[in-house]
């Protein structure tokens, strides 16, 4: 099974990577572009549970290793 | 307009960090967690382009900037 399990920065939180982002992208004349926050993407592949037990097992992962949800926030996708 | 732009390593690339987490993960009993690849994930906000155009322009600016297209696919998503 393979899912999928996303980690953002909260709103709040400053973003100085995706901020330089925004403002090269900018310099470089993409005046279109409003804002840029970077995130993390986990690629994840689960064998010998089934859908419930992944999603409750990567939410259990994302909150103990792969997100500090003091300043992120995770989404887990199951696909 | 929103946008999402995710980065990931080609699937002959070798991932360290991904491989850290996966033996971690299994390390800690997560015994299920068969590999992990770690990506990146931009979220763009976009003004005055319609949506045909942001696509083309994230496109140009992803394989410019954003991604190394040498180790690294992307793909766009407009929202």
């Amino acid at each position: 099974m393979k899912a999928q399990v996303h980690v953002k920065l909260k709103s709040g939180v400053l973003d100085p990577q995706g901020l330089a982002i925004s403002k090269s992208l900018q310099s470089l004349g993409y005046d279109g572009i409003v804002s840029v926050r970077q995130g993390k993407v986990f690629d994840i592949e689960i064998n010998g549970v089934d859908e419930k037990a992944a999603e409750s097992m990567l939410k259990e992962v994302s909150s103990k290793l792969l997100a500090n949800t003091v300043i992120e926030d995770f989404e887990v996708r199951v696909l």
